[in-house]
């Protein structure tokens, strides 16, 4: 049955059709919205105050965006595509910790896939067959230590990346610049299915049945890496789109991991300067796991005492969990500094996103 | 007509004789040797200083080391080869700056090629068709460009490096691990001979004759990087002789690079293991000219203010050549510290050696 805004069936829902309307509304004001979110604003008064502050517009008044929610909801739940609006307890702790994260995510598939650690592996469309085998073995081996590999569903790398984590097997998520129900390239219909049917998860910030349009795919490239703890890049050429998802991972504050090549090619001059620019060259998954702390010999269940997450674990007491403002008091940090580092403790094991934006101590 | 030590031809003759039999000491004496001829001591004293600082050996003593040099000298001659001894005006500024140089170089063909900026490419003896065709389109765009290509005259790589530098056509010395007149491996003989027919040069620190022994290779190579200003490794595997010279260049100061390729055959660990701890990588010869500050736009005439190497400058006074004594009091560097510094000016063209171990302004 189709939701009205006017009479929601639960209190929630009204929480959900208005996140979702934030993130139909444009992407312009999708930094303004995060500070709102990370204050612990409510959507509707976010709404309300966003719409306030521009200038009068006939498509973005609440009521249009609030009727294209549900509208959204409604051939979501006809779909079975699930919403995770901001605030939920599976909403991705590393996504809502950049600046301009989606206050709505459409997934199909397994919704936990989204809980996990997670790397990014993307590259060329065209790649060689050098690339594909290192994306498919890599994103194998990750899978296979429990590493959630995402990645953009492109042809090429993208797609060998997703067939490796099949293959390992484990767990793969693909972000479409399109609605979670659309799929392109056409032809990858298939693996999208196989990835949404095998503890995997395809999303999209999009409101199902929009189709893909080029504005739409270096935005989707801040989810990708706003998923992941790093973004492997394996095979750009000098004008590669993956070179954005490199981008918006250095914005992010996420590790940037580069496979080195043939440097006859041209294939791996995207790359290469990135290795030259500070990325971590990658031969293997050890390699990557060893970057993120991850690997048996540098795994630690304990900060050392100089670590600067330490100050915001003491800030979670134990057995009680905390809201970004109480923990930002204690440890006289602001949110946009704690939310990474708290992701890091997530990663870390060390702590736990609790919902309703709180945090914990494991 | 060999020389004898008691009736020299020349005055020079003397003080050649006296660094060849220097050099036929102990290789264990080579750093205390340097300290010597670095604060300007003659060959002679300084031989009779070591072996007073050694417990007596009857094979070391000042007469058996002179009458092996004098064979040496007259079989040098014989056979063509000439010889380059410290404080000579052609002995190369590069090699007098690392703290163990040989006091004697045995050179085939023309000398002049020790004086020219140098860049050493080495790397896998069983090189791919990757790394022979990257080695030698490197070595020829390089010596195209007027840098002389130092390299092993080894099998794979080394040779690649040496044929495509001929191939430019440009300048490249081979530094065997053997006397210059005793090509290792043999097959290498009518390169040998194109190298030192074409302006380049062959040459080695052990008397002519001697053969190959494994223990020499190791201390070869600290010459082919000690000559050069950058060492580049192509195709090194993880335990690559070329990682060696690597070492030595580090040790040295002077830049390493590589070049990164296929991670899947193992053939590149080597230098990948270098890139990751922070070596440059090398896509083209402009990299390798940009690094070394001598591509077209990074080129300078003038230091800047704030150049460590300035006050070098200051320290040499405008029309006058100094010894590094005077350099060192006016400076207030020690000659370990100046040494380099000198060296740096003078691949930046703004000083020269003049022999004597004298410096000047150019």
């Amino acid at each position: 049955m189709p939701l009205s805004p006017s009479h929601p069936s639960r209190q929630s829902d009204v929480h959900q059709t208005s996140f979702v309307a934030l993130s139909l509304a444009p992407f312009r004001w999708r930094r303004r919205t995060a500070e709102y979110l990370h204050a612990g604003d409510s959507p509707e008064r976010i709404l309300d105050a966003l719409i306030a502050e521009q200038p009068p517009d006939r498509d973005i008044d609440r009521h249009t965006l609030t009727a294209r929610a549900v509208a959204a909801m409604a051939r979501a739940k006809s779909a079975g595509i699930a919403l995770v609006t901001w605030g939920d307890s599976v909403y991705p702790a590393a996504l809502s910790a950049i600046v301009d994260p989606p206050p709505a995510l459409w997934v199909r598939g397994n919704i936990a896939a989204l809980s996990g650690p997670a790397v990014a592996i993307v590259g060329s469309r065209a790649g060689s067959a050098y690339g594909l085998t290192v994306a498919e073995r890599l994103a194998a081996d990750l899978a296979a230590r429990g590493i959630v590999i995402v990645s953009g569903l492109a042809r090429g790398v993208d797609s060998a990346a997703h067939r490796g984590a099949l293959a390992a097997p484990g767990t793969t998520i693909g972000v479409l610049g399109s609605g979670a129900d659309v799929v392109y390239p056409a032809e990858h219909r298939s693996l999208a299915g196989d990835i949404a049917a095998n503890g995997g998860a395809i999303i999209s910030e999009l409101v199902p049945g929009t189709p893909p349009q080029p504005q739409f795919f270096p935005l989707r490239n801040r989810i990708i890496s706003g998923l992941s703890r790093a973004v492997l890049i394996v095979e750009a050429g000098e004008k590669s789109g993956s070179l954005i998802t490199a981008r918006c991972a250095l914005d992010q504050g996420r590790d940037v991991l580069a496979v080195p090549g043939n440097v006859l090619s041209g294939r791996n001059r995207g790359g290469h300067a990135l290795l030259r620019d500070g990325a971590k060259i990658v031969e293997s998954a050890d390699d990557i796991l060893e970057e993120l702390g991850m690997c048996a010999s540098a795994r630690s269940s304990t900060p050392a005492p100089d670590d600067p997450v330490d100050a915001v674990l003491r800030g979670l007491p134990p057995g009680e969990s905390c809201d970004l403002e109480a923990i930002s008091e204690r440890t006289g940090l602001t949110p946009a500094r704690l939310l990474p580092k708290l992701f890091d403790l997530e990663m870390r094991g060390l702590a736990k996103r609790v919902g309703g934006g709180r945090f914990a101590r494991v």
